[in-house]
Parts: C-alpha cells; structure tokens; sequence
C-alpha cells in the first residue's frame, strides 16, 4: 500500500476547519484537532485523524453539540464536578485538564470528574498537559462497553484507559497511556480485515470462550481485559477497569458500566472523564524528584535485555520518537486513511 | 496434608504476643497482629502469619525498629509526608492512613506518602480503613525488585501492588487488591515445591524468556508484569508497577526500583508506601454515589456468564466471604503453617 506523508501543521489545519465547518467555535476546533492530530504525530493512529468521519456524522446528527455550555456543577479548592452538556469530548478534556491544572498549583492536588461528554482521543493529551507546569498529570475515561469481566462472556466496561504523565529532567517523562483491555478492539478489526488470525488470549467468541478468529469476537464476543483469562490474572485488568468507571462514571454521576453510548451508535454517548493534577513540590522538592525519575527511567533503559532483544522502553519513549520525527517528516497515512480525509474534504470544499 | 482451625481472636492475640516479646509496643503489636492475621482471615495466606518467623528474623537483627519515632517531615492540609524511621510496615501503614482520612474529611482529597519503612502485608488492610468512614480508599506499595521490565531478563521493580476501596450500601464493597505482577514469587516457589510446571505465560528465565520450569525462574529469572509478553501488553503491567514505584518511593524521597531491599535479606528495606484517601460528598451526595457503586457492582454478578461458569465475582467478594466463614468456623492451617507458628510459640515461651 502507497504511503503519503503529510506535514503536520498542514493536518492540523485543514483538522480544525473540518470542525469550524460543523459550526465548533475556532478556538474548539483547535484543540480538536489538536488531539486528533497529536494521536497521529505519536503513532497512535488509532486514535488520530481517520476518526474524523465519525466526529462529522455525529455532529451533524445532533448527536455531541458544536457549541456547549460546559458547566462546574460543584467546586472546591481541589475538587472540581463539571458537566459537559454533551460537547466534544476534547474541548471538555483540556479545558477540565487547566482547570485542575491551576488548582494543583494552588491547592497541592486537584481531581476534576466530568459526566456527559465524548469521547476525548488520546487520554495521554491531558495528562502531559500537567508536565509543562510540573506537575504529574493523571487521565481516565469510561467509554462503550466492549471487555467482559471474568467469567462474563458479554461486553459489560470500556477498554477503560489510564494514563500518567510524570516530569523529568535530561530523560523523557514517562508517560503510561494505556487501555485495562489486552487490545483495543480495532486491533481485532484488522486482523478480521486481513483474514489473519489472533493469538487466543485476546478475546473471547459469545460463549466466552478465548477465540483465534477474530469474526467470532466481532459477532457478538468481547475483549478480554489485561492479564486475559483467569490462569493470567485477568481478574486484575477487569478490576482496574471498573476501577476507571467508578472515577470516571459514578464519581460524576453519569453513565458507568453498560450504560456508556457507543461513538458508532445514534444515541448520545454519555462519556465521562477523571484527571488529575499533583504537585510535586507539596512532598518534596521539584528538582529532586526530576533528578529520581531521570535515574528511574534510566535504569530501566540500561537493564540486561532479554535474550534476542537489544532496547528496554520506558513508557512514553515510543511515542516521543514519532513525534520528532513525523514534526519534521510528516505524518505518513496509507492509501485508505488518505481516502477518508479527501472524502471529508469533499465534504467540506476543503482542500487536503 | 492435615488441617487445623485456629480461632481468630485467639491467633490474633497470638501474634500480638510475639510482637510484644519483641519490644514492639502494645498498641503496635496489636495493629500489626491485625494486619497479618486479617490476610489469613481474608484468604491471603501469603501474606498472613506464616510470614511470622521473618519478623522475628528482623526485629531480632535490628532490621526493623520496634520503637521507631515516625516523623511527619512536610505536611499541607491535604498532603503528608512521613519518615517511617523504619518501623513495622503495619503500623506506619495504619497509623498515615488514618491521618490521610483525617484530613481527607476536611480539605476532600489527601495523598500521604512515606519513606524508610517496611512490608505491610495487604495492601488493602489500609484502602479498606477509609470505607467506615464513607470514604475512597488508596493503597499502594514499593517492594523488592522481582519483576523483569518488557525485553528485559532481571528483576527490576517489585511486584508493587495497587488497592482500592470504594463504599457501597446493599452490595459488598468494591476492594481491588492486586499485585502488578502476574503471580507473586510465593506462588512460583509453591510449584517448584511440588515439582510441578508452571503456565508458561507467568515468569522469565535468567535469559528473559518465558519458562514453565519453576526453578529456572527461581534461580536468577524474573516475574512478569501483569499482561506478561509484549505481545499480550505486558508493558502495561509493567507501567503500572512504575507508577506504583513513582507514588511511593520517588515521590517520597526513599528507595525506588533495585534499591528496595527484600526482607529475606539482611539489610534495611526502605519499603515506600502511598496512601489516598478521597471525600465522595466533594462531588456529589454519598447515597447517590453508593446507589450508583451497587447498581455497577449488581451489574457484572448478574452478567451473562461464560461457557462453564456460573458465577461472576467483584473484587473483595471473595475475600469478604472467607472473612465470614472463618471468623466463625476458625481459620484453616496445614501442617507446615502450624509448624511454623509452633516454633515461634516455643521461641517465645508462649501457648499457640
């Protein structure tokens, strides 16, 4: 398949007037697509640019609002309870983000809890927020139902992501950005796409039972959370999912569990978000810190490889490199994903 | 094998006792006693009393302080932190926990982190305190390095556990307590024992690969984060294991990754510890939320169940269950416990 860079800030733009042209205000718009955008420029294309079909088809349905009125239905030096009137979920995300941002500085620790949003993209977006003030940062949100519990056979939680963004000095900040399910389901998507099989421990067929055939998780199976069947623990990562619902959906009182709205779906979605903001300096002194964590990621770095492997990764690493280099390479897109943007082009009398 | 049923009153008194010919004070001797013999009360034999002798090896070594004198060396209204002075794990556990409440009541969220203690047993002894007071319980802890990073082969970070309570009315309350490893190194050890194989998925050799040979990860091999290979995001297990490590030993000041030191050795620990303790009502009416906590709990006891199974559970379900049983019928021993326990009876003079 034919490969087409394109330069960032070229995406970012023509990003933003997508979102304009479903009548989002400017300065939304721009975070929009600076989420969207970021997921692609740090290889997480998943969630980047190639869901812009689906933004446009539930804005223009009526089903997230271009312009909501994002309301603090509860405050506190370091507690914040915002509703998001069914906005975009990455205008809601950044802007709760500041808000909790500005109270951390204030007031030490800030956790900010939001009901009735949207999907917000790449939960690692509002938690590095945080870094530039020096602060950890910490990110979750609940969306559809698609991994059954232990023993369960249905899609009963989200894939459920959690993310922690931590400053250091001359080593990349670590930044944990993942789902509590083993894969997300688009991973299950492509390998049905490409006719191959998955390995067993990913998913489970509508009986429950682990599946090689990603058909049988499509039709009616779910995901396994992290750690997979009970032998491996999995019990751990479907706890660790709740766990993001229970901050995310029943802490702001919103939808938790079955009740999430798909983003595929004609009904709002109700998604509800966590983040959180730590200072540092309230333990102990900010340099020192950063001079730990550079040791702590170092360390792992330097560690004995195992037998066949020559790189240890700290996590955030990964996706640090792609930035830098799709920053000044652009961003590489495959035929298909190239295809969807024009469509939306089209669209719109934008030019790509 | 033999089972004996000690009463637990009278093993809690027991190992009071113990503690007590050790110069830990009454009041010390009685939290830690607690904390031990609740792991067994609750099923969590590993962590119960048949750790007893290596307390003993401990604190009559000077490799834990009996009296230590805490210090609280930086506190806010919602922050603390401690220097255990490295006293029992247990005390310094109960005693920042109920300060964490304390403030939490007050300012809605407090974070405590402590350096330069010791093991605390279960994690979620201390996350579980904060439920009589309606609140949101977090427990975490460093401890000696057993896991191996993604692509490495040595141990690198400890099995790091994670626990979290959450209050609810008709059903049993949500305690999450897992490890961040797959399987703890205790119950490697079990197989090697009874020279059976393990599941291939759980640990490494000295080489880094996957192994079901017990010994082979025994001698010079290494656990696997929760998740285990990369393939099934096992740097995800391997992430939160860092995050715990961030919480407790970096934020605090103390030992962080290979400088945590293992009880089985004669050195000082400096075990870290991180405790959370979060005020529902600073976001919305507690019924509301405990309503909300049961409907989601009920949801996944009631899901469709896989193939085989007949029975969902949610985490702390099973753990209450023991607690029930045992508290009236007595807590079963197998012979090699009882061993242990009669050898320290006898050590100290006392009646088992």
């Amino acid at each position: 398949m034919s490969i087409t860079r394109i330069n960032y800030e070229r995406l970012k733009n023509f990003t933003s007037e997508v979102f304009q042209k479903l009548n989002v205000p400017k300065r939304d718009a721009d975070i929009t697509s600076d989420v969207l955008t970021r997921a692609d420029l740090r290889g997480i294309e998943s969630h980047g640019v190639s869901r812009l079909p689906r933004y446009v088809f539930r804005l223009k349905n009526d089903l997230i609002k271009p312009k909501p009125k994002m309301k603090v239905i509860k405050e506190t030096s370091n507690t914040l309870l915002i509703d998001g009137d069914n906005g975009l979920g990455q205008v809601i995300g950044n802007d709760v983000m500041e808000l909790c941002i500005k109270k951390a500085k204030k007031s030490n620790i800030c956790f900010g809890t939001v009901r009735n949003s949207n999907h917000f993209g790449i939960a690692g977006f509002y938690s590095i927020k945080a870094l530039q003030h020096d602060l950890i940062g910490i990110s979750l949100t609940n969306s559809q139902p698609l991994v059954a519990p232990t023993f369960g056979r249905t899609r009963m939680i989200g894939t459920n992501p959690i993310s922690i963004a931590v400053p250091s000095t001359t080593e990349l900040p670590y930044v944990l950005d993942m789902a509590t399910s083993i894969v997300p389901l688009g991973t299950i998507d492509v390998y049905a796409r490409n006719e191959e099989n998955i390995p067993p421990t990913w998913a489970l067929n509508n009986k429950g039972i682990p599946t090689k055939y990603p058909e049988k998780v499509l039709e009616g199976g779910a995901l396994m959370p992290l750690g997979g069947t009970e032998e491996n623990s999995g019990y751990k990562g479907y706890g660790l999912g709740l766990a993001v619902d229970i901050f995310s959906g029943i802490l702001s009182g919103g939808a938790y569990g079955t009740n999430v709205g798909s983003p595929y779906e004609k009904t709002i979605s109700n998604v509800c978000h966590f983040f959180g903001a730590v200072n540092v300096e309230a333990f102990r002194p900010l340099e020192e810190f950063r001079k730990d964590m550079d040791d702590l990621v170092n360390s792992m770095k330097i560690a004995p490889k195992a037998e066949g492997q020559d790189r240890i990764f700290v996590h955030g690493e990964i996706e640090w490199e792609f930035e830098e280099d799709r920053k000044k390479n652009g961003i590489p897109f495959n035929e298909k994903v190239i295809k969807i943007l024009q469509g939306v082009a089209d669209d719109f009398n934008l030019e790509l």
